[in-house]
């Protein structure tokens, strides 16, 4: 069971921030305070969570960091080192966690005895609900004292939550990468591509939704499919050939398809 | 309404071919006969076809191919001009419909005075079932009888059925390739890094389940994430130097963070 008198201040208010903030709020801890370098930021997270009963203090100053049992930063990664260099003396005796998944937990060392990492692996979108029950969180603390606070608050709001070294953290962070970010860019060119020639890239949503759930049962090399797979060359060069007003794109196709041709030849 | 009459008479049968010979059957048609390179490959379609009370013929040769109202060759996309080189004169009065996404529908002009396109959208993996109701299928004739038969044929079976011309098709085909086998390769390069450092690759599901999900409410565009999108050079260099032993996955790495962070700077 969560303690639910913890109180937590959040240094940064984008997206992870943000839905971060709502789960820990529907758990029972209370927010005493949102940092972010605008006040509009800052009063824009406060809103939110006002909507779900809290009152944080929002602020733009590190000197005016409302004190909390718990610092969750949550900003981009490398405004994290400005972070710690701007950390305030009032804010040193509770447990600093940052969330980033390429980052060492080492980063927050300078700002309190007991420092740690919290990193939910999901992909979070300002407007788009996140079901945290699917999420797993990843933690990891210089001592007992933080390991103990990251992993209460990792299992008060996602659904599975596991100790993970730093070293350990950064492969699954370019992992994930791999896994989200450049398979929504492949989304992302094939939509471009269908754009071009007026035909509805809804179409498309069939064929994504059956190609991500097929990997939960079974292993993405064994499901590949398409011509590179087929080891169909002569396809393969036909796409190129169709691709040449569009260098990039070009690019791509061939990199991908001999990285696919490579592992089934 | 399908006329349910129809006999139809497989050329080829890998993936597709197995899918649609059993929906098709679903639907009422009759197959009369599974053609295939191999005996073995032949009589494993029928046999799974008597699964759904159906008794095909299974041939290896062109000679001996069962006559019937529609053809639906599905070979390997650069097999298409030796199945038309070898078309049977016995089998010169139906129509016949291949179901390549990037192959032009002339391709087939040889084998009848009627021919098509019959294209599903869809990634078909042989162990396992695609729900035909979320699969669009994309049709295209030389005539009016071709073009008619094979929209029959699809609206039997899947839950969309549209015309498209040969043009059409090829972007989308290509389009296909990135959004369902780009995609899943991204998935499969993520499953080696993880499993190179023993971790469970699967506790990437839940991130790539909402990455898929997410374009259906989300312009691909607007829904990406991760350290390119932010613009966050730092946590790109540092990944694409801890790939430093693996330069495949680096240029890749490379390539398609410079793709979207040219979309978003």
């Amino acid at each position: 069971m969560q303690n639910v008198s913890r109180l937590v201040t959040f240094v940064g208010a984008g997206n992870v921030a943000s839905h971060l903030a709502v789960a820990l709020a529907g758990a029972g801890y209370t927010i005493a305070g949102v940092y972010s370098r605008t006040m509009a930021s800052a009063n824009a997270l406060c809103e939110r969570l006002g909507g779900v009963g809290q009152c944080p203090v929002g602020t733009d100053s590190f000197e005016r960091l409302p004190v909390a049992d718990v610092y969750i930063i949550s900003v981009k990664d490398d405004a994290l080192p400005n972070v710690v260099a701007a950390w305030p003396a009032h804010c040193r005796q509770g447990v600093v966690l940052h969330t980033a998944g390429s980052v060492a937990m080492d980063v927050v060392k300078g700002t309190s005895d007991h420092y740690g990492v919290l990193y939910p692996m999901q992909t979070f979108s300002k407007d788009k609900a996140v079901d945290f029950s699917r999420v797993t969180c990843f933690v990891e603390g210089n001592d007992e004292v933080a390991e103990n606070v990251a992993h209460e608050l990792g299992e008060a709001v996602f659904g599975h939550c596991q100790k993970l070294s730093s070293e350990g953290r950064q492969q699954l962070h370019m992992a994930a990468v791999f896994a989200c970010n450049f398979s929504n860019h492949m989304y992302a060119l094939a939509y471009e591509l269908l754009e071009a020639h007026d035909i509805d890239p809804r179409c498309l949503l069939p064929l994504i939704a059956e190609t991500a759930g097929k990997v939960a049962t079974l292993h993405p090399h064994d499901g590949q499919t398409g011509p590179a797979r087929r080891g169909d060359r002569a396809v393969v060069a036909r796409h190129e050939a169709a691709l040449a007003d569009n260098p990039e794109l070009q690019q791509i196709y061939n990199l991908l398809s001999e990285s696919i041709l490579r592992r089934y030849d």
